[in-house]
């Protein structure tokens, strides 16, 4: 079981924006520069990102993407379930009733099954919790005096 | 992010072993009949569970798997980390170093990944948390009667 990549490179692409007052839209190509990333594919995950609602995005020479929300608004849980979906990892493909399991009981889902939703609930919840601020927060000062100082340095 | 299959099967045959007193071993042909799953990928994931130390394997024609331990002494996550690895499913390739990050700041895991990683802990405590017993406990006395009687019917 493996996050995806893209996951770890919109948080990052967020908490850069997060760092950088979220004044201006940044690029993809920028991003990508600053990330050492693949262009195209580090644009599918700041689309989804769109599509949810945690990014907005300008078209145009000057364009690029913004959060459309503030840092104390956004959680981990938004973001990861923007690239990841929102599906359980557990799936339940309903064995029991292979067993003998009847109709009637399988209304609800079977202990396995809910232990695997509680432990995903936890993992949620945990990540639900964490703001973008919080992250900014809990960082050393460089971090943000290195978004900054990259950001100043790369207007165009 | 997906749970393989294997998951849910070895969790339902680890319950059977544990409802039917773990007494004799249990084939994987067996087990493939009762909940209609392909012996071979099965075997695959039993064989996982004997590695890990949570199952025993018996060779010959009477011959199958057992519970190494007792129900209350075998956890969720010890059987999901016997199939899935115990690795982190988030992977931080540390993209931050791309951005400047030197080698002393990056001594310790930055705040995303440190968020990613305390998620997952949640997730493994909560595994951790429930023994096949209570599984057992937990569960319809119907489930614990229709595999004794699935039992009974298949020794051979």
């Amino acid at each position: 079981m493996r996050i995806s990549q893209g996951v770890e490179w919109a948080l990052h692409c967020c908490v850069t924006l997060a760092c950088t007052g979220n004044s201006e839209p940044i690029s993809t190509a920028r991003f990508a520069k600053r990330f050492k990333l693949p262009p195209a594919y580090l644009n599918k995950s700041l689309q989804a990102l769109v599509h949810a609602g945690i990014l907005m995005s300008n078209a145009g020479p000057k364009g690029g993407f913004r959060l459309a929300k503030s840092p104390a608004s956004i959680t981990l849980w938004d973001v990861v379930s923007a690239i990841e979906g929102s599906e359980h990892s557990f799936r339940c493909t309903e064995i029991r009733k292979n067993a003998g399991a009847g109709p009637q009981e399988c209304l609800k889902p079977c202990g396995i099954a809910q232990a695997m939703y509680d432990a995903e609930e936890a993992w949620r919840r945990s990540l639900a919790h964490i703001t973008l601020e919080k992250i900014m927060e809990s960082s050393p000062s460089v971090v943000k005096e290195r978004a900054m100082r990259w950001f100043e340095l790369t207007r165009s």
